[in-house]
């Protein structure tokens, strides 16, 4: 029975992946962050006894403080089996002859990229506990495929999609060098693209419903084995090219 | 004959790359900046008619435009040939299981990732001009063959380069992304490993000496053609896998 932390679970993709985790029998505790609780209303209303809802504003370096502290309290000596870094901004369309805010840039890095950095350095000592009890701990990265260096040559220029894929790329080498990183402790990361998705940030226009990624997704992540270590893939298994 | 800048040009890879850039005759006119001129002495070392120093702080972006002013009387209707983004900083080792400085591993975005970004830019329009001249303008970013997540798996945790390599891995979307968004511009971007090079940065340690990267590397951003747009080399011409 595993115990598994999202973040920004409060809507979009992170409350789909909570949705489909507390359905699934092997997990005994799901941990959902929202960085206001009091306005999580859908989340709240999943009300199960498997859920714990806490506060976190992923770059608040003393709300992740405090987080781990609550998640410590809730896992005890078993650790934290899965952690899910999903919340993140998107960015309007940015062409790159256009005019750019350096501000806007710096911050779809902060929440994106830097964000999975400290909390997973934070989570590490009770990602390490259940590592030692289980066999290992998994480390989720919800990137995008517009993160692949290799196919983002064939993505039509309007997209215009640079300091959001530059984001990804990042996080993509994040997953990587815990991959290396922390392999003896058995603690993996992996990346994962959820697909073009019907979220406020995919909008309505986006090709696949919550559900439609969501429901593989979190299959997916639960089955996650050591050859998954430190690869990427889209929310239906297909692995994607760096 | 052509023109070339070359952010931080002061010391170390830019220095070198100044000083090739000079010795090379289908080279006119070489802008090398630095963001303390007056202490730039052995750059002002180099007295040579064809060099032009000038300020930049590549965080700022009052710097940055009145960097385009100057670039802009000195190129005149010619417009810039060559912008080459070197200036960089580096990340003294960060285990991801450590302390981690949340200031610090933004600066390093800022500096190696944003810059670029917004240089590039704002220089746009004198690199159209250059491209609507002579057939072609050509951006090179000095990134680091870190910033490769195929080979990052093959490098011993002990180095912890996570944040540095997340940057260059971002810097190297931003290079296939101009090579999509400007292709029509005729204006075209490549990314490059110099090497470990014999720098502040580099330290005494390195392979290579200062001369030893930027000869090759000279010649190679020099002579890039339409086949070398958005792709990853080494100094010596060797490809990179992303
Ligand atoms: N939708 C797509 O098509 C798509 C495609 C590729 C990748 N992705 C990735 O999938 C992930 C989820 O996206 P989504 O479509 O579900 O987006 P979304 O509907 O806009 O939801 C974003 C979630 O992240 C949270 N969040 C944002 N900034 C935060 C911060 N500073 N602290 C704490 N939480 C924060 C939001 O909380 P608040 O409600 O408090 O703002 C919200 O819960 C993102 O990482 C995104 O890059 C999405
Ligand atoms: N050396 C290596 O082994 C190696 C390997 C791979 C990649 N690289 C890359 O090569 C590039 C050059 O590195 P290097 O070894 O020559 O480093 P370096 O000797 O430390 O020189 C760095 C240069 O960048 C300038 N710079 C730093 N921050 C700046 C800022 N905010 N505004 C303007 N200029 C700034 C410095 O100016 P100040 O003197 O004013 O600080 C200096 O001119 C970097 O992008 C680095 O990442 C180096």
């Amino acid at each position: 029975m595993s115990s598994v932390l999202v973040t920004g679970a409060n809507r979009g993709i992170g409350l789909g992946l909570t949705r489909h985790l507390l359905f699934n029998p092997s997990v005994a505790t799901v941990i959902a962050t929202a960085r206001d609780v009091d306005s999580a209303k859908e989340l709240k209303a999943l009300s199960c006894p498997k859920l714990h809802i806490i506060q976190l504003e992923v770059v608040n370096e003393d709300s992740i403080a405090n987080a781990v502290k609550k998640v410590s309290e809730i896992v005890g000596e078993n650790g934290l089996d899965f952690l899910i870094n999903n919340a993140g901004i998107g960015d309007a369309m940015t062409p790159l002859n256009g005019e750019l805010s350096k501000a806007k840039i710096a911050s779809v890095y902060e929440v994106n990229a830097i964000a999975p950095l400290l909390i997973s350095n934070k989570f590490y000592p009770l990602l390490k506990k259940a590592a030692a009890k289980k066999g290992s701990a998994q480390i989720a990265m919800i990137s995008s495929g517009l993160g692949s260096l290799e196919t983002s040559k064939n993505i039509p220029k309007e997209m215009h999609f640079t300091p959001y894929g530059m984001v990804q790329s990042a996080v993509n080498m994040l997953t990587r060098r815990i991959a290396v990183e922390w392999k003896e402790d058995n603690i993996r990361a992996t990346t994962f693209c959820p697909g073009w998705v019907k979220t406020d940030m995919g909008t309505d226009k986006a090709q696949y419903t919550v559900d439609e990624s969501t429901i593989p997704l979190t299959k997916l992540i639960l089955s996650l084995t050591e050859e998954h270590n430190g690869k990427y893939y889209r929310y239906n298994g297909e692995t994607i090219p760096w």
